[in-house]
């Protein structure tokens, strides 16, 4: 059996990466694989669970340090229950949102120590990792607007404001310059076709061709 | 004005910390103290809210890991919240479960991996230490009778059987061996007022009269 693939897709508000993770999906499944399609914080029943406790309420309900920690417990539980039994069963995940959220949101932009990421990586993680990184980029205030438009979004992120999301952004990117092998930078400007023609090529490219 | 000082309760299911904490408390207020008494996992409003979601449920319903990182989430926000602002205001914390029911259920008898609860202390307790840690010791049949006659006990630790709570006590009992300069054990037989007179003792000869 073969062994199954795990895509993250990351990014700020509004860069479209829910839109564009079920088109992936989808294109993915006509090649006869099974694919199971998630997101964080959630994508399993405890997860979800925890989901509500840190998305509503006040933009300061949580710092940055225990939001961390209510997002590794949520990632521990999503990753035990479903994306690494379903990596092992060969399926492809695909994941919106997953550890680099935390690095870029709580930490480049909240200021959690980067130490204590890395320990909740090495420890929570342990050998699931991501395969490709796609990383969705946009100025900021193109995805802002897009965020707003959107009915019925969570808003406490979208809340913090313009520098929170300037360093969100560069945290983002920071990434993706200290790992380029798993990580593709995916212009998130234009025209849904063309965002969806920019992902397929980077996934073809790092796990279709040569993967 | 003075420092305050922060005392933790631990031990296993049934050994009379709670009871005990009340009259240490006032006992304690006598001497014209100010004088926080609060409890884990809970404490603050956030707290509460993780505390809810750890303690329902099926005994399995959170793997140790997950379970872990749900406690650490809840703690950070206490320490911040409540424990590190009335210790530097001058109170006497007095607090019922902290960190090393953590080493003890999660890691002792749970096998959570110690370095991640060691990486947790710190980054997530920093400089938020207990002076002095009572740990509450008896047989363990003795605390599980003790705990299923208590009317509206959770019950979720309880039922994880015998075995389990083999183990913590001894993951407790390791604990103060290992720092016997912060922890007292406090054989938790005998009557209440036995057992009030030994934590006295223990407060008295640690933290008031060499403290």
């Amino acid at each position: 059996m073969a062994q199954g693939r795990f895509i993250t897709f990351e990014g700020g508000e509004g860069a479209g990466k829910s839109t564009q993770l079920k088109r992936l999906a989808a294109r993915l499944e006509v090649g006869g694989r099974e694919v199971v399609a998630t997101r964080e914080p959630g994508g399993s029943p405890g997860a979800e669970s925890i989901r509500e406790l840190v998305l509503k309420g006040a933009a300061d309900r949580w710092s940055p340090v225990t939001e961390t920690l209510l997002m590794y417990a949520a990632r521990r539980d999503h990753v035990e229950r479903v994306i690494r039994p379903a990596v092992g069963r060969g399926a492809w995940v695909v994941c919106d949102r997953f550890a680099d959220s935390t690095r870029a949101y709580q930490g480049a932009a909240g200021g959690t120590d980067p130490g204590l990421i890395a320990a909740l990586e090495t420890f929570t993680l342990e050998e699931t990792r991501p395969d490709l990184t796609l990383i969705f980029d946009l100025p900021v205030h193109v995805g802002l607007e897009r965020a707003h438009a959107r009915a019925g979004s969570e808003m406490r992120f979208e809340s913090k404001g313009q520098a929170f999301h300037e360093r969100l952004r560069e945290g983002f990117l920071a990434i993706a310059r200290g790992e380029p092998q798993r990580c593709a930078v995916i212009d998130a400007t234009g025209s849904l076709e063309e965002v969806e023609a920019r992902v397929w090529t980077a996934v073809e490219d790092r796990l279709l061709v040569h993967g």
